[in-house]
């Protein structure tokens, strides 16, 4: 069984109360039941201490006091990046059990896989069921391909990566270590690039890749372009969410993160530490300048260069009032030229 | 083959005109040919009575003077879901159909689909070709699993479930009885979850799962995270489109529906008996009670008590004067300041 | 060594200055190298013609005196299409070299592919990896399969088809000849159809199918729905990008294109010549006329017959303008109304 102290002694902190106080998975301040370790990263949640029925609690500093009174808690000054790091530990532990579990002589390459001979498979590489190793596709050490991913021909992964089942990755691209990528994600299908001739469309062939950084996490069905002449390129520590459309010759600066159902038009450079709300757009060959936010749901249809918060999504309102509303504001320029007709009579 | 006097006798109703009608199809009031079977559902439809080419009708009681003075009709109280039952008996014909002419020496398990011995397959399972199913799955009797599906470790599947090609299914997740899943639905892949430090992001493990309850259907490529440390929870009959993104620990209530390309962020909990328009969006930790409806391309921004209607969409105008108001909108609260000075004025 | 002249001689145009000019790859203006082809389609981008490093240029006839005198040109009246099919030639190329390195005993039809004996495949057909031909699939000479597809039962593909890795095609859908689709699309996965009944929702089963005609492109993920009697059409030229969503029984017209993350509800009929930005919709039921252009981020909610350029999209500012606008949109219809009381005073 494990103790309090045992979180304790592998991931630090300081330990208030009793370090034996047994701990069997983690818990949301709210859900958690006496048996469960939580925490409490702002002083707002504060109140919360009292209510729940967490056996221990993770702290800020100042919120000891509150929290020792009631039982055991680890004090960090970061509780939520504690936590961060405790889940971590805590799935680690989980597979570890897993594998012992499992029969002992599974082949970390799935009999299924299919591997081309040309592709050199590091040191612990895994693959899973029916997975595909095109031609010439490097893989670094300890990175894990789920069942049924196809890694195209002279595809670079760096080491430690992990890939959910069913991932495509295009040829001659190239992805950085420890990125995690999941189901369903495709990175390097082509991009939306056509000459009009005619009323018709003529295919411009994409013929460039989709360069990746270290640490990088895609989110299912998510969609990266690869680009025209030159890559598509997402820095380092960039996170993406599901459903996630970004088009060609897109960059996308470090530790960038954006939420689900965004849309990034071909082109566009977004800067790093920006982050960008669910279902936002970006239209092509805008720039966004480094710590840009961008709420949810907002359109971007000019270049950003001063970091801020920027807003564009019409306010919800019940069906009633949103009607009359939306129909006023089909002549919204037209009230504004009677009010300025008003004020020049008055 | 089939005359209108098998239908009723499958489905029930009552038969005006004559049984011995013969049906080769279901079709639209509009495209209906001289051998098909259309449904009129409301009495706002009923001009197209005299119109339809369609052999015969199903009607409601007020329709059925109109609809037999034409030809033969079925009356029922509900004649769309009289027409939706149809279209399941048609289905299992042509199903039952295929099944005949296919080789029967055909087997239920492809032999090229990849299953874990520990797994646990009912009776009567189907699975499609190169199929993954892993260690200590539970898959309920006739249950049916299409080409390349991957089922994770431990997820329990309930009976007479229908899976297209290439899903998706994560570890330990758990799904009811009847439910239809659609091809490249990704369910229980990571949740979007990082801890802020020093201008990067920790991940944090999503330790929970996906439940879902019975008769509930998937669109394609629709996304359901995985929760953090709890369960995402869609209870019975609910109903996803295709694309939709479904944060982590997000809860659905029973028989709510939802269209193409919405998004609903972490941890909010929608009702029962909800719609959400194609395209809406839910804003994360929001609650909507029952029967709460939001319109298409609605972002909602603040929680919803109150059972009804609400909307919030831009409307769409000609372009020269959607440019006139989009800008005047971007001065709309000096306009308000305006018009008080003014209305002090007067 | 590729040299101009040997452009020149496979796609026409007039050549200017020397032929002999070494070209190891095509670029933008902006990022071309000294070694590099770049064209300029337009006047307006002349100035970068003196700033660019490309070794040579493609350009419209008035921009030949220019484009000399820093050295070689194409001339051709058509730069973008003339560049488009360079890429074409190009890509040809590329493929027909690594073709050559690769072992020439590699089968056409994968080893592990999996083929319904009923199945009908053309003349130099490709299959990939574990790809799997359902009983009556009839696939055209020349087409090439990418690993991991799944092509249901009785489906009909053209000639020259291109299907990437992992796409799914249901039973009874058609594609016409030359069609591209990318990976994760998902073409004939059940239309949402419900009859509502007593608070739940009754499926109506979908019997139709996908009709798809020539030349046709469908980006990664897109999901286009099987109809629900009659068939889903797309006709010839449609081009899609990603993350697209079609309903079931859309109509989309010759040579429309339409951007990522856009979404068309069910039984919409777009014309032919349309474009649709990023992350548009429109609602079930409407018409578009040809010759329609809806601009990014638009909502359609009725029906334009006319052609022409329509918008709808909330204008982005920084979020406290935002604020103090959008909470003043809220109260906009009394605000008309206190202007028109001032004006009756007045």
């Amino acid at each position: 069984m494990l103790r309090l102290s045992d979180i304790h002694a592998a991931l630090g902190g300081v330990l208030h109360g009793d370090g034996a106080c047994p701990i069997s998975g983690l818990a949301s301040l709210e859900s958690a039941g006496p048996d469960r370790l939580a925490f409490v990263a702002q002083t707002r949640h504060a109140a919360a201490i009292e209510t729940t029925q967490a056996a221990a609690l993770i702290v800020p500093p100042e919120l000891v006091p509150r929290a020792s009174a009631r039982g055991p808690c680890i004090e960090t000054p970061e509780p939520h990046a504690y936590f961060a790091r405790l889940t971590q530990w805590w799935r680690a532990r989980l597979q570890a059990a897993q594998h012992e579990a499992a029969d002992p002589a599974e082949p970390a390459i799935h009999p299924s896989a299919w591997v081309h001979p040309s592709a050199e498979l590091g040191a612990g590489v895994r693959l899973g069921a029916f997975a595909v190793v095109e031609a010439g596709v490097q893989i670094g050490a300890n990175s894990e391909i789920g069942a049924h991913c196809v890694i195209g021909a002279r595809v670079r992964l760096g080491a430690q990566a992990r890939l959910a089942a069913q991932v495509v990755i295009g040829h001659d691209c190239t992805l950085g270590a420890r990125c995690i990528i999941h189901s369903g994600a495709v990175i390097g299908a082509d991009g939306f690039g056509f000459a009009p001739q005619q009323g018709q469309w003529l295919k411009i062939e994409q013929l460039g890749a989709v360069r990746i950084g270290d640490d990088v996490e895609i989110g299912a069905n998510t969609c990266i372009d690869r680009g025209t002449l030159d890559d598509t390129v997402l820095e380092d520590g960039v996170k993406l969410d599901n459903l996630i459309q970004i088009g060609h010759n897109v960059r996308i600066g470090a530790h960038s993160a954006l939420a689900g159902c965004v849309g990034v038009a071909g082109s566009a450079h977004i800067g790093a530490h920006c982050t960008l709300g669910g279902g936002a757009g970006v239209l092509g060959h805008l720039r966004l300048a480094d710590h840009v936010h961008i709420t949810a749901a907002t359109l971007v249809t000019r270049s950003i260069l001063k970091p801020g918060q920027y807003s564009g999504a019409f306010p919800i309102d019940d069906n009633v009032n949103w009607e009359k509303n939306a129909a006023t504001l089909r002549q919204l320029y037209a009230l504004r030229q009677r009010l300025r007709a008003l004020e020049k009579k008055s």
